[in-house]
């Protein structure tokens, strides 16, 4: 999206598209300068041998702690669960959370929960780490542990490049609690910026949205937390509802909502997760939805539209990439309602809630 | 909703209105034949002291599994977590879950990937626990213990009284797990009779979201669950796109969703969850928001509209209460719609994810 980083500040959408457009370089930094450090954090968490991981977050960087879930129970084999965090905030919860690690992932660092929940965990024998942007925020003071996801000031109120920053550095994390070498993620920065120079495609892809009242987004596995952060930001900059579920738990029910006019995104994972949800892609199909899918080249060619991804990655790290179209779309589906995906109403960037 | 019951089965949703309506008698039901066994189970789990618990669970079990959660975590002080399935049924994860209880929570028990799991987690170590309305299920059986939510047999497919079965049988399994008496849920068969039968009050209610295109549900800690549970019912037997948030999570996005085209509902619990909502109802009517509320009367009064709930009820238990009206709004919305909230479209009792 280099085309609009030139263009005044009374372009809508100018802060989004540049932050969007830095997300190969960010990546790239993190890999550079950002894994030394994680590893070292990683090295010091896993000698003290955690049993259960908990993390906590919020908006966009719960879709990151999610990320973090499946990689933790898959690559780590260990049992992990997101916090609710008002059983602490709001109830004074006190579970005795020795052997466990507290994983807090925030943007800003600052909203008062999550320093609050924070402490708490400490308190209560929790091994603390916060992932942030902000190694000066009070979360990361009070967290015994800090990485920092170098993803540099974040100015729109949409997040994009300290999402994908969270999710590699919650990667390189995993894979440094398990003595991988994170090799899934070298080719990362070249991959997104093959993605984002095709813009033009989604351009295309979001003239059909541009008139929609509801969204259904739906994935399993990996590729969940992109359905999920996919819809948030859907919803935050175009205001149309975006629906995301987890394939398995749209046939519980959600289905029943998707007709002609609730076109449906699927995230089709290239790997497991893709295969768990092939049999929900022939209930859409046989059900004549609109399906657009962000996958592979062949699943692209058996739906109505879609964006293909790159062959050959690796699945655990395939969310750092697919989410990209993804925020592309919120982007261009805002701009074309007539909107400014810079600053939706009513949003704050650092949100205060307690 | 007794006046439906002995209608003939050509009526839409006579099904869906008569399993409601039994529910003051499956919650009594529970509370003299089920609680025995209940304590008993919980007495041999705590014994064995678990550190952590896992719950496992779809659709509208998935909400009950998360109010558990809750208990589990405020009541019971342990760490706990929702899994994500797909971990061990798709990618074949293998976590140790030595002292870990898991507890898998199913109407029919019949679901592959519930029964898989579960089987999975005792193989890996896990004391493992079903909740199930079904004693003969698979599920029932994989498991090392079982609780029969003894709700009856269950036709409609949006399930009712299995929700407010499995919400009691697990608060009386966390109140046997630490040693208290469950008195909290005496009242509740008859105050949720008190609920039930001023159907007339939802009934006008529903006329407000007739012409509804979109609905956004939001509450905090206790509250939450329902509110889930209730943008669930709706989605399935409406189809109005209905978005769920805790009030925390809304701040952080979707609020810029909410206009005067998309009316919120709001579920205030009596206690420290409504005290954390207010913040964001606040927003709400800042916004000139549509907000109908379910809590207590000054909370209705304060709002657009609502139905007030009795006064006096411990906070963890008035999920069980809150759902009520609710079910009967989705009710009273599909059929003001034109449509059977009996056999939603597309959709099948059992639902088989693998």
């Amino acid at each position: 999206m280099s085309d609009t980083q030139t263009t005044t500040t009374a372009v809508p959408g100018r802060i989004m598209a540049a932050e969007m457009a830095e997300q190969p370089a960010v990546l790239q930094r993190i890999l550079d300068e950002g894994a030394p450090k994680i590893r070292e954090i990683a090295a010091e968490i896993a000698a003290r041998s955690p049993r259960f991981v908990l993390l906590t977050a919020r908006g966009t960087s719960d879709n990151a702690a999610l990320y973090a879930k499946y990689l933790i129970e898959v690559l780590l084999g260990k049992p992990a669960g997101l916090t609710s965090m008002s059983t602490t905030t709001a109830y004074g919860a006190k579970p005795d959370l020795t052997d466990v690690l507290v994983i807090t992932v925030s943007q800003s660092g600052g909203s008062p929960d999550l320093v609050a929940s924070t402490k708490a965990a400490r308190e209560a024998g929790a091994i603390t780490l916060a992932v942030t942007n902000n190694p000066g925020s009070p979360l990361a003071e009070v967290s015994e542990f800090h990485i920092d996801v170098l993803a540099g000031p974040e100015k729109a109120l949409p997040a994009t490049k300290t999402y994908t920053a969270e999710l590699l550095a919650l990667y390189l994390l995993v894979e440094g609690l398990r003595g991988g070498d994170g090799a899934a993620a070298k080719a990362l920065p070249e991959l997104a910026a093959g993605i984002l120079a095709r813009h033009s495609e989604v351009k295309a892809l979001a003239e059909r949205y541009r008139f929609a009242q509801r969204l259904v987004l739906t994935s399993r596995g990996y590729g969940y937390p992109t359905a999920r952060e996919a819809a948030l930001k859907l919803m935050e900059t175009t205001y149309i509802p975006a629906s995301p579920f987890s394939g398995a738990d749209l046939l519980h029910g959600p289905l029943a909502m998707v007709d002609n006019v609730s076109p449906v995104i699927a995230i089709v994972p290239d790997g497991k997760g893709g295969e768990a949800l092939q049999p929900v892609l022939d209930r859409l199909r046989g059900r004549g939805a609109d399906l657009v899918v962000i996958g592979q080249q062949e699943q692209v060619d058996a739906a109505s539209a879609g964006f293909a991804l790159p062959a050959g990655v690796p699945e655990e790290v395939q969310p750092i990439l697919e989410i990209l179209p993804l925020q592309q779309l919120a982007y261009e589906v805002t701009i074309a309602r007539g909107q400014d995906p810079d600053a939706p109403r009513a949003l704050a960037k650092v949100t205060e809630t307690h």
